[in-house]
């Protein structure tokens, strides 16, 4: 059986998932380290220097002393040959202790349910966890993700598949792992303004500087739960899945977003 | 050099820090784990059982399956011995899927400094992150501890040895591993009431019920950073360390609690 899979650890590289963290690791035993998570191929890898931007400011934050690292284009490039694939999703992790990280990459095949999601959508529930205010993690993507994974839970067992979560005054933030954006009626677009309280995506960000390219618009504004109307569509956007629709919000069905393979088509490319 | 470290994963027992975990873990991807931490000894665990069902809980409300796991104390007796230790400090974790975690014991020295932190006290800088009221996991011992981190580097960076945490309006919480308690002048003592938002740590738990055979009382109740008066003293509780004095408040130095070695005596009997 062949497994898609290959790492390179601090310049160690190898096929497969061989075990290198002891049960005594910082990482594990406190979830200390930043990571970035992207679809790449051979072809291209959208977006990568803005990944690595945000890991370098991610890790200023989080007082991670961070050297220059290797070519992060080279490194996939040579764990996608190594793992035998041709695209695949790349996972960019900077792992504790602070003062002597260690850069980890590894690339798997893309998730097995990419296209489905892309054409389904997904179901998303209200959380009842309001996001705080005055978290200083909350705008990264670090190994802690209890909160997340807490989200997620209360989600699946209303039979949704991701949280929407809200901010203390009902403010739409993020889901777990995607970026929210509204489509109105006249298919002009509104997404939550970064308050730095939620993650500033890369994907969101790409979307943002094409559109005009496109003859759209998009708004970056507050956006409150109860602002929600039926007659809005609202689609996710992360950097491995690129956008999905969301098909159900709290069991409710939603109007389907429109123009949303134009708008991948355009990040893809 | 021997490696006074032993671990026991689902049930493999070996000496020293193997590796054990892949790059793809769940516990290292994302921090999906929860821990309890105390000392021990070949002569004593005060306070395992207490452990463990903090376990169960915590793992109830993260939805973790947990079966029936061995017997704890003879996994950390045999540990001890492995790894040549009349006494040192465990940690139990249990390591996600959530569907089918893993339970993992470690046992290794105990801390280097714990008789000095007991001694000498810990200085202590009043966080600028605020605790949320709404946090799924704010009450329990998970893997996830970036939160924790950067209160503590933030803290690290004023020259303090840990962070007090304050919930969103100014009520005293915990420290990023620690109870606190405060001392009046006459002696008797105040901490915090469980409110859900901090950890219910089992040290605070046994403490609370040893003071009535000592004729000294503990009063549990909301207290606001703002009531902190200079004649009033601080000290701070956990598994490993037991009680340990707070020394200095943002810079300040504080009066010293008094008693603390009987109190701590009492735990340890």
């Amino acid at each position: 059986m062949t497994t898609h899979r290959a790492s390179w650890l601090n310049g160690r590289v190898q096929r497969g998932e061989e075990e290198l963290f002891s049960a005594f690791d910082p990482a594990l035993l406190l979830g200390d380290g930043l990571f970035e998570s992207l679809a790449v191929s051979l072809e291209a890898m959208p977006g990568l220097e803005l990944h690595e931007s945000r890991l370098r400011w991610a890790a200023a934050r989080m007082h991670f002393v961070l050297e220059d690292g290797p070519n992060w284009g080279a490194v996939i490039t040579q764990l996608l040959e190594l793992a035998e694939l041709e695209a695949g999703r790349a996972r960019i992790s900077l792992l504790g202790p602070a003062e002597r990280p260690r850069l980890l990459f590894t690339v798997q095949e893309l998730p097995e349910d990419l296209e489905e999601k892309r054409r389904e959508g997904i179901r998303l529930w209200v959380s009842s966890f309001r996001m705080s205010p005055n978290d200083p993690v909350a705008g990264l993507k670090c190994l802690s993700r209890s909160f997340q994974l807490a989200a997620e839970r209360e989600a699946r067992g209303h039979g949704a598949d991701d949280a929407l979560l809200l901010g203390q005054h009902g403010e739409l933030r993020e889901c777990t792992r995607w970026n929210v954006f509204a489509q109105n009626p006249d298919d002009s677009l509104v997404t939550p303004t970064l308050t730095g309280a939620f993650l500033p995506g890369i994907t969101r960000a790409r979307l943002l500087a094409l559109l005009p390219g496109l003859g759209l618009s998009c708004r970056e504004r507050t956006l409150n739960f109860d602002e929600l109307r039926p007659e809005m569509a609202l689609f996710l956007s992360n950097a491995v899945y690129g956008l999905v629709p969301v098909r159900e919000l709290n069991g409710e069905e939603l109007t389907r977003p429109r123009g949303l393979d134009r708008l991948l088509q355009g990040l893809l490319s």
